[in-house]
């Protein structure tokens, strides 16, 4: 299936809608990327919060703009508790995204992965190992690193969105966010995203602020994928991986006033 | 009630005080914000240390100058180790310091902080919401995010300094600080602090180190909002938010050798 | 005993083995510092994976190139995971490091660690406080600070390395690395090490991944702190504690590449 490229004007115009509507976004993710993950979310306007005991987190899901899961450091109590966000936020009619963390080999996570699909994610996240091995289609890759390319895992993401219903973007070079009908690319991004933790944890939360904004959903996933890429683009200029993190971090505060090159 | 502006003078005093006697802090904080909260204690001369264990955390603070509780990320076997760390700082006269972030519609953290209320305290620090929700006054905000301003918290302040017997400090644009008879208001900061995860924890965290200070407590805590309020003026100046995670840190290092302006 | 000092050009060379061969280091941490170590990994060209559950851990620990173990937010379910992951890394030949944070005066983390001891580690990283501590000679230092010097603990950390088989490291001003018999010194680094929360953490990552390198692990391992002493002196030059961190990682992405002087 063909892919086709999101407008360059995209970006701007997602910083834009996530700027105005603030997204009250329901972060339950690892616990190596919370920090990044939250100004992230506060860099672009929206609004994070991290509420994790199970109680809490069913009565948090139902409130909030859009709800993450993330699997990262998952445990059994943490699995507990983002069921009970699930539910809820499904009673609720708040959008969630799954970001399926090194999903594959380790079993704790690959079960209760498999079991969140079949719960009406609006969006999936992954590497091109995560959403193959999310698909069915492989083992995954080494650790949270992928083995494969984007492009090579276009298929099983288009399969994954037709079986799931959700949107699934599946991250590398180049991004590729499809409702297994339309397929869009979007380019841009640096390499130097690879050595930061968290830039693509931080982009599943996005991911699910997006969720929450008016429009076409496939655009506005496509659009906060370009979100991070053009901020990546412009904070690696001439930088290491240490003072990329606050360039990152300047460049998206920035972006809902940015004009489309 | 009237509020006294805090000398201008204060910041450097009680950094300079923090810098001296160096309090260990023990920190029960939440996931999101530990980083930067200990990076904020060491960059001030304090020295923090995060121990969670139930068993541990009982041990640690009956040793340590002073405890911060802050519920962000609560779930019950957390809060099971602060009411250890809290009882056994009570007995050894360690005092305490209660951030109750998101207090109001969370019924876990909403029960487990009226019920630390009654625990003696040394100081209490939330946002408006937060202090009216502590207080009875409301139902609490949007997430972690206030609703309200300070000064429409401070009845409610006052309140609750009276009903508890610590200070409270209810900060926003202005910070008030109270023990329900005498109120300070301390001005300056920057909006940039609230576009940054972890602020107002990681005042909380000073606060608690403020409380294993010598002389007049609601001095020492208003000095350590002011403190904060003067880091982030500095380095906000044509920052945005990632750049100015580093410059806060670095104006903290050298504030106890600021002259007040 | 006396120590050698080591080689100027040996951090070049740890930190060019450590981008060659990418050593995937299942780090299972304390919750302050998991994003700087994962951050410093990274920018050394190795592969950090945070995979807590006991039941995943098991099973990661057997596929990662190394695996550290630190024991400062321990609690009663991250010992029983971490225990998992030792068994299982000692099965499949995985090398580990021990960090123990804080060990002496709190049960939990001494019972466990002096447990640890006896599981054949490759390495053990601590301060002075800690190692002797961990040998018997003790009851340990403030919180997570030391109170006493490298050199002082020098006997305790070849008495420990006979003990248990492992590379000790006793870092500080100086640090000392011996396996009992032979014993190195490394220079460098700057106080503001101390003023950042993380460096040792972070170093006991590194050391994780040196245990993972061909060649003499005593000298792998005293490589792993001349490249963390190099990059902190190259940072420390002019900064606060604030844009050190940055300034770091960027000299550690780089270091690989750095002609020793």
């Amino acid at each position: 299936m063909q892919a086709d490229l999101l407008s360059p004007a995209q970006f701007a115009h997602t910083a834009h809608l996530l700027q105005q509507h603030s997204p009250l976004v329901h972060c339950m993710t690892n616990d190596v990327v919370q920090t990044f993950t939250a100004n992230v979310l506060l860099a672009l306007g929206a609004s994070p919060a991290m509420v994790i005991d199970a109680g809490e987190a069913g009565q948090f899901s139902a409130i909030a703009s859009a709800l993450l899961i993330n699997v990262g450091t998952l445990t059994q109590p943490r699995a507990q508790a983002m069921r009970a966000a699930v539910e809820s936020a499904n009673r609720a009619g708040t959008p969630w995204a799954l970001d399926p963390v090194a999903v594959g080999a380790l079993t704790l996570r690959s079960d209760f992965c498999r079991e969140l699909v079949q719960m009406a994610p609006a969006a999936i996240r992954g590497n091109a190992s995560e959403i193959m091995a999310l698909a069915g289609e492989s083992q995954g890759g080494r650790g949270v690193d992928t083995t494969d390319t984007a492009a090579a895992a276009l298929p099983a993401a288009q399969k994954l969105a037709r079986a799931s219903g959700a949107i699934v973007a599946v991250t590398g070079e180049v991004d590729y966010i499809t409702d297994g009908e339309r397929t869009l690319a979007v380019n841009g991004g640096s390499p130097l995203m690879t050595r930061v933790v968290g830039t693509g944890c931080a982009l599943s939360a996005v991911v699910a602020a997006s969720c929450a904004l008016p429009g076409d959903r496939l655009l506005n996933v496509a659009g906060a994928c370009a979100v991070m890429k053009r901020a990546g683009q412009i904070a690696a200029q001439g930088r290491g991986p240490g003072s990329f993190v606050p360039a990152f971090l300047d460049a998206l505060y920035v972006m809902h006033g940015e004009v489309a090159a």
